[in-house]
């Protein structure tokens, strides 16, 4: 497997952790998003959407889209699993790990987007009354996970999964994006400190 | 299986085009999101996240987010594959829902939500200049399906699957947004007429 990424953006590490925990080792090739390679010719023939990471299988094969390079894997290295086991564990892992894209990490990088300095020429037009909009449902998920971690380990239910890397990552984009996280969350707290430290996180 | 939806809203289209192409009868009970019924105590204590549709099982798990729904169904009954066969064709398969997803239903929605006068009480605040930053998105993605169907007979490849279905409700909500598409896109047009001809189209 060969992944082409650019270490620094939040779906590449995505990629990288769920890869490590599966103890995959895809040969990475990294390109550079802020000189705008992945708007070369070059990467827009593998990839017309232009997003990274993207994943070149064997036969030439293009996967883009962080999560189905992450079904592949879960594919062809099922162990440990990280999209749950049966019918019901698959669905509320994909509508966790979903929950976690859409109300957290995409937020969060709307904000960044909106409102960072350092995207002005890249986010064109840059609304920032949309970063601002975003604000507020960053703080409301937040609210919304550290409830359901209170009942439970993980993101998910019992188990470490894709859901867990996904929020991990939104997280830690926070701080790009000059969000702060508000103190009196104690069992998101307690769920990031763990999530941290597992091996995984310093893909 | 017991679906609670509002049949007039996008996602729980998608829902049940997919139950009906793989010939499911799930219960569908209505609720009525432009009355709020969606942010009830009695809903978000189904789902936190308050978004239709949620489907409920048996021992009573509810599970929301219209791909986790879609994904259960598959596992319950495998046949016709709508989410791809082996670990290839289901990152292909993933690759593009994401695609029509993130790239075009997404946006529709957006340019729906900020500038439709029906949304200015729900969709606060209404950022005008957010919907106007998706209507080039909506022109660029619609012309990536129209190259990839000059090539291909569905989305994602030879067979109809879940980013037909994504796409399908993509395409019919551009009429609600108010979004025009345009008339040079053959291929798309083709693709259009197909499936919005099959039974399941009018679910």
């Amino acid at each position: 497997l060969k992944i082409i990424e650019d270490k620094r953006a939040p779906n590449p590490r995505r990629v990288r952790i769920f890869a490590a925990e599966k103890g995959l080792e895809p040969v990475y090739e990294q390109i550079d998003i802020m000189r705008n390679d992945h708007n070369s010719a070059a990467f827009l023939a593998m990839n017309p959407f232009a997003g990274v990471p993207i994943m070149k299988l064997d036969d030439d094969t293009v996967i883009s889209e962080t999560v189905a390079i992450c079904r592949y894997m879960e594919a062809i290295q099922p162990e440990p699993a990280l999209l749950g086991r049966d019918a019901r564990d698959q669905a509320i892992v994909e509508m966790w790990n979903r929950r976690m894209e859409l109300c957290f990490l995409f937020p969060v990088a709307q904000v960044f987007r909106h409102s960072h300095p350092a995207m002005r020429e890249r986010e064109v037009p840059q609304v920032p009354a949309w970063a601002e909009a975003n604000r507020p449902r960053v703080a409301a998920v937040l609210k919304h996970i550290n409830d359901a971690l209170a009942a439970q380990p993980f993101i998910a239910g019992p188990d470490f999964t894709i859901a867990d890397i996904t929020a991990l990552v939104a997280a830690d984009f926070m701080r790009l994006a000059r969000l702060e996280r508000p103190e009196d969350l104690g069992h998101f707290a307690r769920w990031y400190e763990e999530v941290s430290a597992r091996p995984s996180a310093a893909a």
